[in-house]
């Protein structure tokens, strides 16, 4: 997507083997692209949250492997240490799984080639699998508009499921971007999306390098706009979907769809079919809730009037918070899962023709 | 109540009729105690929000009044310029209407002691309006937990219904404070509630000095808390509640109580009978919702690493914020209203006994 007019993606190679990507930590104040060169470089990186969302933290970990091989390091050294980065992330382990796989039969004297054609195979994956959800999207939010006999389509988004968490397009932002391409008049309501601030920060900053009209709301307001009609549809991304429908996502998805619901709101998961847990069948029962450092919540990050990125402590130092990361909404909250390989009714039946259709399972 | 193990009110008044409150722009911050003297200093008081929340907005424009009489204004003019400040308050004209007609008849060189009389009169009302909704809201945490047969419980809060926003005691926080007075074993997640963080700002602020046990949590938590049984009660305060017991409270309630309902958490109002507007029957379609500055939105205030109060942007400059500041909570979603006339249920039938009993129609 754009960046000052440019085209990015949020990681990418040259043709001299070296790895770029974008600091999303000083976003959206400051655009700054990084070289990651060293194993310590790629590992602090993902933990340190300069790459975030699921997909793009799969795609870094490929391109460390390849990256740290050439530069002689150990394959076992390499894996073991990607992978203590964030251990709860699933895309992390499949693709160094994929990885090493796909490497330990190659010899060893083609094995950096090799590394660098795979990595770049993931890329491109995550790519197409975007651009379909996006085609996909762009049906729902053309079949709404002619449900609703209107010519233009509000949409709330929460978090960020734009291009900067996967390597293009994004997931919930795909068919945003899509219907925005085809000049169909769509306005976004952007939820800052407390701790993080990830809509406020990077959904925003998207947006506007990419021309989608938007404004941004606190995470409290989507309800009294949905209770007045100024909302048509929901459109969120997924951290983890079980095999019955139940998103997790950002904390705060939940109370959107419940809103959603109240209010007659279409309500739009999008996500990627390799993100769906086949084993799991109750996500509220089944899927542990990582609870974050409550600085989070006590501290809010920003631009100080001297134009430095500072965080302002919000209450009283030593205040105890509490920092739930995720919420599940349950499958009866949502009208539909918009994935690479078609829309899908959020139930098992339905589900079981994406099952037969997917590779990772 | 107590701040730094001393009792305070929110406003009060001295034997040389001086007025003092607690500028609460730098809560929980700095605790600085300001003397109110001349009708400009009221105005800005009022006008700046050093005093909030719509009851202790109405007592310090009656000793405005009284003060600037004192002072030797003009009473035409003291009230012209006081209506000024906050023209959607209900309690702000409310109390300079009660001011007016009592003064009308009284001679002019009582008038000063006379209108001294009368806001002390109008102090000592919120005191007492606010100590019976926490014996009545007692009454409702005890049969909470009699009905779960539990010995502790979990209350969330929305906003500061606190003794900040009143003269002392507070609406929502109320009950709380009698409870945990009388040793029940109470904790609350206190929202931060964005934009204006009154929750991280004063809720946490009260209960600190209080001491009641408190947990911070972002507005976007309260739902997965309430899905895993963390919470036991939600207790809100109103701004203002129709006949039929829609209520309208501070943005972002609605999405609290949607989530009750879905988790049978019981959903409690806590307010003045006088806050109900006894002429509207549907809060949705007939209370019109203030939009706000957007930089409300965009801008956070806080402590900085240096120790001064300073707002941070937390998004790109220049982009649009929609701000609403209240949302309607209907009727359905709550299951009772405590007032100092008792706990009624939220509907016409129950409404009008306490109609009946109420003095301000």
């Amino acid at each position: 997507m754009k960046v000052n007019n440019k085209d990015y993606t949020s990681i990418w190679r040259n043709e001299n083997k070296e790895i770029f990507i974008i600091d999303q930590r000083l976003l959206p104040h400051d655009f700054k692209i990084v070289k990651l060169d060293s194993l310590d470089d790629f590992c602090f990186a993902i933990k340190d949250m300069w790459v975030r969302g699921a997909p793009l933290i799969g795609v870094t970990a490929a391109y460390g492997i390849a990256r740290c091989l050439y530069k002689k390091n150990d394959l076992d050294e390499i894996v073991n240490r990607l992978l203590k980065t964030r251990p709860t992330a699933v895309n992390l382990s499949w693709s160094i799984n994929e990885m090493k796989n796909y490497l330990k039969d190659k010899p060893l004297n083609e094995i950096v080639d090799f590394a660098y054609k795979k990595a770049d195979q993931i890329l491109e994956k995550d790519i197409i699998s975007n651009k379909k959800i996006g085609e996909n999207g762009l049906s729902v939010i053309k079949s709404i508009l002619k449900n609703k006999q209107k010519k233009n389509i509000n949409i709330l988004t929460h978090c960020n499921a734009g291009w900067l968490a996967t390597v293009d397009w994004g997931t919930a932002t795909s068919p945003i971007y899509y219907a925005n391409n085809e000049h169909i008049d769509v306005h976004v309501f952007v939820d800052e999306t407390r701790p993080r601030n990830q809509g406020a920060q990077l959904t925003v900053w998207e947006f506007k390098h990419n021309k989608v009209s938007h404004e941004l709301i606190v995470d409290n307001a989507g309800g009294h706009l949905m209770q007045h009609g100024e909302i048509d549809m929901v459109l969120v991304g997924s951290d983890r979907t079980t095999s019955t429908g139940d998103v997790c996502n950002k904390i705060g998805t939940y109370l959107k769809a419940l809103s959603a619901k109240d209010n007659d709101v279409p309500f739009y998961v999008a996500l990627p079919s390799s993100t769906i847990d086949w084993s799991l069948e109750d996500g509220l029962r089944d899927i542990p809730i990582e609870e974050r450092n409550p600085e989070e919540v006590s501290k809010v990050q920003g631009l100080s009037s001297l134009n430095e990125i500072n965080k302002v402590d919000i209450t009283i130092k030593g205040t105890k918070c509490r920092n739930p990361a995720f919420d599940v909404t349950p499958s009866r909250l949502i009208d539909g899962l918009i994935t690479d390989h078609g829309v899908f009714l959020p139930n098992k039946n339905s589900l079981k023709k994406l099952y037969e259709m997917t590779e990772i399972k």
